[in-house]
């Protein structure tokens, strides 16, 4: 006997439009969608009557760190409780991280991460992979990974001078790589150097607190490094995808640079769309360590404003978390010295009620464009579209029930999350998802979770996406612009050189 | 018996994404897409066998101005010639352009348009209405046009002092009445007193050609009174569509206000993709004149590539042409006086295959951009998506079977136009389409129309489209904004004014 | 006998560079500047020891309304009390604004303005014109001023519909004039209709009160007239001079034009980088409507920052004040409807010291760029330079001693005006003039004014001044650019137009 | 007896005005200037009448490579004949550079300079000193040179990869030292790492000629590259130099940066203001060599147009040359491999006439604009002013008597290089020195050089001119900003790490 849901009476979103629909999903897939008569379907075929709610493609969070091994402690929030916290803010998708430390094989780190998550996801995931060094075995090592294991984008740190920190030459060969594979280039964008002597001059200064992490590594540190990525994948020619974009003048940079033609992606993430980076003021250090992420979330309360709007006209184009989550006593570690507080936020939870309480009900984007911006673009990039990202025949049975009028006030007492602590803390969103389906289970309603540990799927992603589409042709009418001159050899004299 | 279509072996192209399908019509709608079983079909089906070419949605053409009588005579290219035209390109939808006088009844007009095109048109369409004049019977009657005649978009022109220009006063009271109404308002950018002083100085000057129409309103006279129309209409808070953006200064000022959040879009036509300006200082008046429309072609050759990156990145949105011919004797009301030069040029039947090559073919579009660039962007904007622009379940039937990798050489002695120059002469292109399906039937294949005169269809367009979306939040949360002080009355001394 | 001063131990600061050094005067000129050895000079000679303070060039304020009929009333500052305040503040010199009415003979207000003034100016000025209607007399007589009357600069006003308002036609032809006669074409930028109408809104919407004023026409009502100025003086291709540049967006305009090689000056005000306008949302009525002038100061608290960033690279020039002051029964024409609020503040007195507190004090300007602001590149745009705006041999003996370690606080309690409030209340500025010397005389000194009443002159300024500089090579260069086509005329048949 | 030299009837041109004067130099420096009475002075005095030319500052180039070891070879231009040609040109002061290698004493180097220059120059010099490596021998002999020395300049490489070029990490600690000993940080901004790939890429492909030079290392190599000079010297907040600004794309970028209020400086060349870079594209090798230098003249002829605007608008400082001059058959060591032809071409005789013509002759400039451009700037952000850069009483005597109707054809067949090729050739100035005075002398009339070899002094340049005006400010201001929050230490627990 097959799985079978019947969604009745719903308003589709998907990217394009909205329109009042049932939905039908069979074995996980969805089968049909539009006016559906029960009586066509099988007597014993669960019904769940939405009553004029939105339904929209189950969010994909692009960008997460579910027990990731950083700073000297691990992450939180696993690979089980971090996707029951995505689902129960209608995420049905993440992408997360294999982060190989310098020199260690890039297959075994896969494996390794692949071993973590299987065990325990609760929805379907994927893995970005990062290339934090740079050999014969990891050019190898990533075809492995593209051709045989479902990966299909590379990420490199500008930062973290000393671990992860590739040079730009190194990066100029990565991003070579990533072309020849089909593989999107990631990076995150900031001067590793100039972060490095930030910090050395904050503690110096005797400015140890966690207010010294952003005036160590201020915008400009974070925007010129955007930019620099972006010329160095022009010169390769290959699409780069900015992770996390925090600041105004990187999200300007990225605009400009999209505007002239280049293949370029922005990711704002939640914690940048949500709050402001005065949080690092707090007399309370708890609260203050909380929001310690790189690149910063900016003070400048107009960011959050801007990078919105930003998303809304297109120039970024998805929406992720960074989310990798430190209780207390592990931001604790840097207590002292805020260069070792464990760098990250929660978000994962709550990605989507906070671009729809700032992006839709501030005006700024239209529920297909909120749809765009937490699920279909990112499916687009990473290969995965219409699988993910999309209400429609044929598409997986991931799906969240949105209902735009019902509020909740965000909160630590009240989340999923396996940290102490939530950066949106007492904000107050108007729009949420009443129930999660993940592949045709209703796995989140009446503000339970009914979710089934390890049920989740890998999915593989295929290279050369439609990110792709139009490099090669742009190779050859570059090298055709490589105009090549036909000459007599020249014959004069050459000077002799004394040695 | 139900009139019937089965394609089979295609590759549909939507905005979002392609994929290899057979697509089934009957009755002028889209059933199926898909792999389709032919023997579940009735055994009279015809078959259109494509043999993996692509069926992309039937273009949409936003700007034409059939029959149009103007500046002393008469458009060449009528509902019959210019929809056949259309159709041979593989555009099978066009939005003309009801022009009153000034004084004139906007709804008689109206009726007019409607008559001339009903008894003609090949395919469907609908029309926009410009606003030449303003006063409360117009005002009134544009109410009656878009609650009983299908009508959602009103322009105004900038320019033509002395004829349809319209002040920043009287734009403002449009702009206002479009937004009650739901219709987005439309722009003819320049300023007219410019373009008029401009227009004296050549004369003065003895510069009577064709190159005068340049030079006599160069690029910063468009870029401009573009600037000022999307302030006004901000002020407004409504959205504001710029009709042939011609210059690389205008794209920048509408995509600068985008990237601020404003409702704006953007309207490249053919000929500012495919040609420059260069033309109009041609040595044969004839050829010269033929160029002569408004705004001007630009005579930089980089402006046709600047205008496709933007059309690339979304800050432009959808394609246009302008279409509106008129033969070497009309040009020749202007032979002594580039002012009389009726403005106006072909593209109708050309656009696509432009888009495809200057696009497409430099790497700057993808497939699916192509689709929403020619088709699906229109649509939505003037909210007659899904029903055109897209191939799906429920969809016209209108579809262009586009063949990548055939080629065709562009001349007047080839065309469809009853014009006897075009503009794109001798370029030749590479991907065109093969056949072209109007409401489920093959009416263009092996360079052979097969159209029925009058079969089109008027569609009603309904007001408060998408790109009203968010439009009344931000009105509420704008009024938020305007924080009234409660203060205690002055009760000072107010000094007495002698008379 | 010659009337002498010594000046002993100054540091000159000139735009250029600063130096230790003594100044000798003798009637109203500087004779030397260096090292002076006083037993060269007459016994009699009054030496004024200023122990290692700052000489700076007397300040120019380019723009005042002394004793303005304005809106109903009188300002309060009239041409004495003004000039006292100029000269409390280290300004010598000041330029105000012949505003004749619509209709009125632009000559016979000249002279009227010319009386007012010259009866009690305490020190030199001289007079721009506005140009509130066009005609043939008015065109003549502007010659008339140039050529006699030694005026070099006219104002238009794209604001103040139904008065002093021009259109775009009318600017145009106004400048064309102004070029002819070299002279400098200055501007108002708001958009008048859309002033117009938001003055309309608010009042319908219940906001009577002062913080209607700015609602009304906010930063991009400022920034498009901008625009459309430098556009339509391109055209001419003539200088054009921004009176009180008051937002980011206008200053970015002119900057961006700036930077494309177009000969655009900009003008901010004392209110403009010493204050923001979120005094207009004051309790107290008579606090709110003090603060009253158009273009509004913006409440934007980082505009102040963002226009002295422009001023010191040089993208803006001068500063002036528009000193237009009306006291509390005066504004209160508008209490119960802001539009009628007469528009003005003061600035006079204490720009100087907000320049040098908001520019030098936060390391922006240097000292060279703070009397370049104050002075230089106001002589030299309205060429008057060097007589004013340089301590040099040959130059005007009008010198402020400037002590950068002398604080004061700002107060209408202390200040020299007649307005009974100061929009810069409690501010303290570090810097300010201890002396003011004009024409050799100190007649400011221990806070004490002892200056003679009717004893400036009016200094006429000469037409073709350095903005015009390379303006007919310009227009030679664009001239060569009109390539007309020479052809065969047109011989082919034209259409025969029933009439 | 005095050496002496009576100018008559010129017309001094300053950067802030011009007048007409005579002017009367003894022993090396400016006595009068003004209407001079002959009678007054010595009998003997010579006399050299002007007949009402003009008398502009003596150039100065603040770029030239004299003699340099450089790629294998020896610039062929030493001090004699280098200063010469500046001389013949209207150049009288040049600032050339010390290059140790890494490694090399820069002490020991500056020795070897002076030694160089001292012996052979024609005129006054001074010296930048290159920082190609660090160490703590480095930075104490970099308070050497400035205390002890006379240098306040110092250049970083950021190209020249493997030799020369310095990473992120130095270039913020050279720049620090900088800031604390006062003197500017100069860059030659390219990426090197995407030079030296851009460079490999070329050979694989063929292209071993000249114009595989410029496509290795297109614009955004050196835009990039000044974008992140410019914001590691603002991490340092010190005042930062770009040497040879050659491309649009770096120009915006230290414009955008200037706006923001940022001290920084660019400077464009002859080369780039003068020619574009098609020359690469010659069919004859020799030619195309010629115009090899870096970052590389750039092939789109816009450039310099758009370089000049930038120059007239002051977002541009001043022009040098990067004179480094080396014959066909020094260029013939990269006769297979451009990579290995010597970088370098001339300029020091002709970068005034190019300025004039393509400056003043287009409107683009005004005389006083040019001086600014070719002497004024420099001298003031270098500190010599006004020693240098001014025609004023106490400023040295070296002055340009410039003709600007007088004409002539640029030729390598008539310079006064020592270098067998003129990237100038057959243009023809309008505007040229027809004498130079050096130091009171008449070294250049008639076509002909008067000069004396080793006659020209070193000119020290004291550190802390007022590029520096400001910074301490600055740095209070934002040490101020720095707000560090006093916490109650955190006490909570802090997690137990295994190890």
């Amino acid at each position: 006997m097959k799985k079978q849901l019947l969604i009745k009476n719903g308003v589709v979103v998907n990217e394009d439009r909205q329109f009042k629909a049932d939905v039908y999903i069979q074995d996980g897939v969805i089968q049909k969608v539009g006016e559906i008569d029960q009586s066509s379907l099988p007597n014993d075929c669960p019904v769940l009557d939405v009553a004029g709610k939105l339904l929209v493609p189950g969010g994909i969070d692009t960008h997460t760190h579910f027990q990731l091994p950083f700073m000297g402690t691990v992450a939180v929030d696993d690979f089980d409780i971090g996707t029951k916290a995505s689902i129960a803010g209608g995420t049905t998708f993440i992408i997360d991280f294999v982060i190989p430390s310098k020199g260690e094989s890039i297959l075994k780190a896969y494996d390794q991460w692949r071993k973590w998550a299987d065990e325990k996801v609760n929805c379907d995931y994927s893995l970005h992979v990062a290339i934090t060094w740079w050999s014969e075995e990891v050019s190898r090592d990533m075809e492995i990974l593209v051709k045989e294991r479902g990966v299909n984008s590379f990420k490199v740190f500008m930062a973290y001078k000393g671990s992860f920190m590739v040079t730009d030459e190194e990066m100029f060969h990565i991003f070579k790589r990533c072309k020849e594979l089909g593989a999107i280039a990631q990076v995150h964008a900031e001067n590793g150097d100039m972060v490095h002597e930030g910090q050395k001059k904050m503690l110096e200064m005797g400015i140890c607190g966690p207010e010294g992490h952003e005036m160590a590594r201020p915008e400009e540190v974070e925007a010129e490094a955007t930019n620099r990525a972006i010329m160095i994948a022009n010169r390769v020619n290959t699409p780069v995808y900015i992770v996390h974009v925090m600041s105004k003048g990187a999200a300007e940079v990225i605009s400009k640079h999209k505007k002239e033609g280049k293949k370029v992606y922005g990711e704002p993430i939640a914690a940048g769309l949500g709050v402001d980076g005065t949080h690092m003021w707090n007399k309370d250090w708890r609260h203050a360590a909380a929001y310690v992420m790189g690149p910063p979330i900016r003070p400048d309360p107009q960011t959050k404003e801007v990078l919105m709007d930003y998303l809304a006209s297109g120039d970024l184009s998805c929406v992720g978390t960074d989310n990798c989550t430190f209780c207390a006593d592990q931001k604790a570690l840097g207590k002292d010295d805020f260069t070792k507080i464990p760098n990250g936020v929660n978000g994962v939870e709550d990605r989507m009620s906070i671009v729809w309480e700032n992006g839709v009900n501030k005006g700024k984007l239209t529920p297909s464009e909120f749809v765009r911006a937490t699920s279909s673009a990112a499916a687009k990039i990473f290969n995965i579209y219409p699988q993910k990202g999309r209400i429609d025949v044929g598409s997986d049975g991931d799906i969240a029930v949105w209902d735009p009028q019902a509020t909740k006030t965000i909160s630590a007492s009240t989340h999923h999350h396996a940290v102490d602590f939530n950066i949106f803390e007492g904000i107050q969103v108007k729009g949420i998802a009443t129930h999660t389906i993940v592949s045709g289970n209703v796995v989140w309603e009446n503000n339970t979770l009914k979710t089934v540990k390890g049920s989740g799927k890998f999915v593989p992603r295929k290279p050369f996406g439609c990110v792709f589409d139009g490099i090669v042709t742009r190779d050859e009418l570059r090298n055709e612009l490589l105009r090549k001159v036909d000459r007599e050899p020249y014959t004069g004299p050459v000077i002799v050189l004394d040695k």
